[in-house]
């Protein structure tokens, strides 16, 4: 009999553990472990209903990638795990990237629950604890590092620059990409400062505060136009979500966009991964692609980098590219339009506009109606180039400063 | 003694029914009941951490609708809940939508992990069971009705009719919008069959076989092309994956793609429930918006019915439409440019094009590579008319049946 009732609370202590585990578990993310998959050791073609890769791996059957298996040497870091960066971070983790750095300070809120991602369940815990038990448990082949603090302050900013020049795929090597998922100026700012110091290839992405516009924006320090140089085309939400909230107001925010964005912004990442290093066949990549949602305009170009920037690295970065340029043997091709392609850097990228202004006012009018919050960078365009015209900082009417201050004051 | 033995027994069997209840809770789908949110009577402005509707009541404030909470009453159907469906689902979820039906006959597989929504530990469940159970836990305010059939066997071609006509927000009452998410040409044709004899406006949506082009595409019966009238202009994976699976190949896919048709679609379907009935500002409509993942390119037009549609009840729809537009009182509006906008129709659309073929050309170089798949419909557009042509079926120099053939046998 007391073997009896020994037996039976050492069934109760394990069933109270077990209970503790389930309920932690789901309190955690959605479930979890138990019902996952195993890892994979090596990405399959095989057509089974078991392989969660058939179907990136028949893009090579399809002659869109040749060697669709190197996404799993890459490393992205994502920066703001929130409407944009959370499916970001999930449509790489899908993907089967190899390795993810997520950073963000926020906590998950029921308030968050209008976009794609996270669930009421998960509302108090933080954005990267929640983040990462998802992902991990959607594909455990992709390793995770997430950091739970804001990277604008001086220490948590060293730390940052640490994790971005060691965090790779091997300990000690660089990320392939930084991803800025963020919904304020200063954490663009301090993203831009790092990638101009670091010559770290990055891209921006926002969505507008009245939540029916955004765009993506490829920085490469040195070649392209940073952050510092120019606005971009649609400026995002400028304020601080936890400003405003004090307010009684905030952002509007839709998860259309926000999942059109954070496709938009994957696709190029898959663009300029597989098409830069290894010479695939995945398309090219935008510089700037903007998303109106009201009217379904995509407008696209590209910005060379302001000779003036305040940012010191971005123009060490400029000097250092044209010594680049200016090093290697002739490569520039004169196309039958006269425009010049520069094959010489290290992404193969052109850098022109792929749509002219002409074609821009007239493919949905004259950009009559664009709602609050989007500028035009390129309002005063006085000498008309004949063919594709690169917008070019200075060709704007205001000066740098006005547009600074402007987006400061919005 | 006896009775603490009996004591610890009866404490055993309610530990191991409330660890059967939470592990079926986390095998069914994501966190459920316990960790979700208790339903929202009204939808409410408050700007609070708790409030899942505040960034979609902001949209007020922002001057984008006037009126949100309308989107309380707006039922919608989606056929097929695949990596764009259940995608389209979540976002409409997400959005506060009053009523979801979904149709699908198809089981979550871990190979269909390389799109968003579904999780591993759903592998083996029926897809509308495994999306009701995440979608009532992300937002238990909206209405589920699910059907695990296959719509175009002659039975369930009935029941999905009737559920058409019947299932709105007050039973008897019909939907107000069918979204078409599925990946054979047989149940698109079925839905169009349907919804042309029903009257049903309705939106196509579809991805290529080869993950990098999609498109979707607004049918008004009477008013707009039909699928019948006139193949999409990016034909989307025309192979029923069981068919492909059989032969050891399958269609490509890409979360990227599919995330970015949804968002349009979904922000498609704001844009005309909001914008159509009850006068508000969602920005205008898409009759056909296209998406080259490769090239960031997204070309829009719009296509008139094909008066010799194989389809007798579209046929039908042309004469009430013209009928119809013929009663009312002469709304026309002759343009600037001396275009006609037709202000007469029930959803205050323009049944124009966005961008002309010139531009189409221009913007992206002249259409040159254009992935496997994707068919321009208007390929022979002889008679070169001066501003904005309208694309229709009789322009094409090759036959309906000629395209309608190539289509079944890609």
């Amino acid at each position: 009999m007391a073997e009896s009732v020994e037996r039976l609370q050492q069934r109760v202590e394990e069933l109270e553990r077990e209970l503790a585990q389930e309920r932690s578990r789901r309190a955690l993310g959605s479930g979890d472990g138990g019902g996952g998959r195993a890892r994979i050791e090596n990405m399959s073609s095989e057509v089974v209903d078991s392989n969660p890769y058939s179907r990136l791996m028949a893009l090579k059957r399809m002659g869109i990638v040749s060697d669709y298996e190197k996404i799993r040497t890459f490393t992205v870091a994502i920066v703001g795990v929130g409407g944009v960066g959370s499916v970001t971070a999930e449509m790489l983790t899908r993907c089967g990237i190899g390795k993810l750095l997520l950073f963000d300070y926020d906590k998950v809120e029921l308030a968050n629950m209008n976009r794609l991602f996270f669930q009421p369940h998960q509302a108090g815990l933080s954005k990267v604890q929640a983040a990462e038990h998802t992902l991990r448990n959607i594909n455990p082949d992709v390793l995770f590092e997430v950091h739970n603090y804001n990277i604008t302050t001086v220490e948590n900013f060293e730390h940052f620059m640490n994790r971005i020049s060691n965090g790779g795929l091997e300990e000690g090597k660089p990320v392939d990409l930084v991803l800025s998922c963020v919904d304020n100026f200063e954490a663009r700012m301090t993203i831009n400062t790092a990638c101009n110091e670091l010559g770290q290839t990055w891209m921006e992405s926002g969505v507008s505060e009245n939540a029916v516009s955004g765009h993506i924006q490829l920085i490469i320090p040195g070649e392209s136009a940073c952050f510092a140089c120019a606005p971009p085309l649609v400026v995002a939400a400028n304020i601080d979500e936890k400003t405003l909230k004090r307010e009684g107001v905030c952002a509007a925010s839709l998860p259309t966009t926000m999942g059109v964005v954070a496709g938009i912004l994957v696709q190029n990442v898959l663009n300029l991964l597989c098409f830069s290093r290894f010479l695939l066949n995945f398309g090219t990549v935008s510089f700037y692609l903007g998303y109106n949602a009201m009217q379904d305009f995509f407008p696209t170009m590209s910005m060379k980098p302001n000779p003036q920037c305040d940012d010191r690295n971005c123009r060490k970065q400029q000097e250092e590219y044209k010594k680049k340029v200016a090093a290697l043997p002739k490569q520039e091709v004169i196309q039958e339009e006269g425009e010049i392609i520069h094959e010489d850097n290290e992404w193969g990228i052109e850098l022109v506009s792929e749509i002219s202004e002409e074609e821009l006012k007239n493919s949905s009018g004259p950009i009559p109606d664009l709602p609050e919050g989007i500028m035009v960078a390129y309002t005063v365009p006085q000498k008309q180039e004949d063919s594709v015209p690169e917008v070019t900082v200075e060709d704007s009417g205001e000066s740098l400063e006005d547009l600074m201050a402007k987006m400061k004051n919005m």
